[in-house]
């Protein structure tokens, strides 16, 4: 008679237990060895996916042909943000699905600059996305005025600074933009705090929702966020590199500028007059014509964030965390690994980072020879996540075995220290 | 024994003799009633595409997940640019697919202005794709000096007002940008003749290809074209709202900011350092994640161009159009339609435009009633779109007797005035 590990009897319990557990069956899994620990890069291909493109692409694309353009494609950017509208405490028709999350920031980052002239900082902190800190260096190019990105630091490089953030911020401040759930340790900032502050001084926030939507629950009317944006390929499961979302609260889209003013955001955009006239509404903000194929695949995870429900989502993430973190306590600390997430789950997103001097090897030892696939963030940061409907404990553990493995036994030495393109 | 009439055996006769006709096949026609004259808006549906789409999503989203960036996905906008190039006469690594068509015109646009420090002037017509317009007006308020879009006037709303464009270029021109084909009357400009004068002026050119492309032959390098933008889902066939490719010729490529500075065209991005430093070459005018499933779908229709040919589709195309001009000469004019393209096959790109006082309504009749599928665009032209890659002479016959047909028995009068979201 096999007996089973002690630690796998208990994942195993967790998962009989788990409300959820039957979401993992809507998602696609060809290779149910394969531990995936990178839904928070990449998620899930979501089994309704592929019919959706197929009626799409046969019959919407291939028979109906133009024809579908007034058939649904036209509004397909609001249909689709209306869709993340509800997941994260919006309205009908304060977002859009267009572009990708960095073209989104330079739009809503350069509308607030100029809406906000007179005042000549934007702050941000050194654990935001990189590429939003590229953003804001491309926006106060395109200025008219002298303006500067104060970067305020983390202490720790794992938790947000939050009261120098709240100090930083005074009448000069244009504009917050921070990431809601930081890429790196997990960080999640609170966002109604932040935002009042800003509006006690003046300033707007712009939140980018990348890492925290469809995995933290988000109120932003109920928060007054001004701007937001994020991406749908993480979390949602819309798919490699697709487009991503932007918000802009009720009673600021009429007084915004969308600063890249294409057709699709004009207003009668078939009468093709010569000079811009903007849409009023959420619409002004869309540029150029929407990617159908890519928007399209968006919806089907997002009916499934809905049906799941966030609260319900959030609940298992934080279950999950905590029984990562006490494996980690348990398992891995003693191995040499550290905990570079918060502690304290008030403050913790979806994914857990765990810091070890072998990090990268470590790393390409678990996806080569282990079959578990994390992905890793410079310096030390091997990122585990570990999004609610697909994730089991049973993966946690698994994986918990494979990185003591991995270290223990010392595999992790037959690898480069030299990073792939993409890691 | 039934007689088909005249004209019809003619097509047909037309047909049997035409080299490219077997590429019809190469497309899903699922309706062969329909006659399909709005490829130039939206291409047809390559067979291939489906299978390419199913082998993507998958294999490389559903089963490979994360692992497929470094195994296609991260090179994939270069990879697709460089068919694209071939296309164009453009070197490898002159291209990029990403964006929409506005979006990258805006990149480029103000690339352009910023690098032309000391020139306020930025030349275009009223023939030119509204879009265009609108973008450079942004362009211009995203300037840290004062300039001006100068708009030059078409005498006849059909031909492009090229004397008057060559006298405009002057020493304060920091750019020319033009519709290559323009979208109304399909005037085509002498791409070689402008760039040179904007040259010898000390200007630059922005080309935008969207309506020429993979119609008629482009030769960017031997044209010395600075800078060129254009769409995928018309004559390309990369299905509705696919991302748009830019060029950047070679030298100029480290010498222009991309203005929407995202991580995409950062170097060493997986470093994430906080300051914006661009890769070298045509990358850096990436901005954020490229929308895998659209750019996946666009491969398949450039193959089928790239093996018929450039040369074979325009002379195709020429036959097609003069063979629709003299069926509008004997039977359309003399009901009223104008010809509102040029009769010069040498200054004409691959779709004619009809005008007649009832263009709306006769294109609607069209659609609803005849099954025949133009567009229409304001104030009278009826757009007849004829891809050489899938576009039979008896297609254009039918649609000619369609038109007799709607205008002789007055069928256009049962169609409202008001036109539908999407024309």
């Amino acid at each position: 008679m096999n007996t089973l590990p002690e630690g796998l009897v208990d994942a195993l319990a967790r998962d009989r237990a788990d409300n959820l557990a039957g979401f993992r069956h809507r998602f696609v899994v060809p290779d149910h060895e394969l531990i995936y620990l990178d839904g928070n890069s990449l998620g899930r291909l979501p089994k309704t996916t592929n019919a959706k493109l197929h009626e799409l692409v046969d019959r919407e694309w291939g028979d109906r042909l133009i024809r579908s353009w007034n058939e649904g494609w036209f509004d397909a950017p609001q249909r689709v943000g209306d869709k993340i509208a509800e997941l994260l405490g919006a309205a009908s028709g304060e977002m859009l699905v267009a572009d990708s999350t960095s073209v989104n920031l330079f739009k809503l980052g350069l509308g607030a600059m100029r809406h906000q002239a007179g005042r000549h900082k934007i702050i941000t902190d050194d654990l935001n996305f990189p590429s939003d800190l590229y953003i804001m260096q491309g926006v106060i190019k395109s200025l008219d005025r002298p303006c500067h990105l104060e970067v305020v630091h983390s202490d720790d490089g794992i938790h947000g600074p939050l009261d120098k953030l709240l100090n930083a911020i005074d009448e000069d401040t244009a504009l917050v933009t921070l990431t809601h759930t930081v890429f790196k340790s997990s960080y999640t900032y609170d966002m109604e705090l932040i935002t009042r502050r800003a509006h006690e001084k003046g300033a707007m926030v712009l939140w980018d929702l990348s890492h925290s939507v469809g995995a933290v629950p988000i109120h932003l009317n109920a928060c007054d966020v001004d701007l937001a944006v994020g991406c749908t390929y993480k979390y949602l499961n819309g798919g490699p590199g697709a487009p991503a979302f932007l918000y802009v609260r009720k009673d600021l889209q009429d007084r915004l500028e969308n600063p890249i003013s294409g057709w699709m955001g004009q207003k009668n955009l078939f009468q093709f007059t010569l000079d811009y006239e903007p849409e009023q509404g959420i619409r002004h903000f869309l540029t150029g014509t929407p990617s159908i194929l890519s928007l399209t695949a968006i919806e089907p995870g997002l009916s499934l964030l809905l049906e799941a429900g966030m609260d319900n989502i959030r609940q298992k993430s934080l279950n999950q965390s905590a029984y990562l973190i006490d494996l980690w306590e348990s398992e891995l600390e003693p191995l040499g690994f550290r905990l570079n997430s918060p502690r304290d789950p008030a403050v913790r997103g979806p994914h857990i980072s765990l810091g070890h001097d072998e990090g990268l090897r470590i790393d390409r030892a678990l996806i080569e020879k282990k079959n578990v696939l994390p992905d890793f963030r410079r310096p030390d940061n091997i990122r585990l996540g570990i999004p609610p409907l697909y994730t089991s404990y049973e993966d946690i553990w698994r994986a918990v075995q494979a990185m003591k493995d991995v270290v223990v036994n010392r595999i992790y030495e037959e690898f480069s220290t030299e990073a792939p393109v993409v890691t």
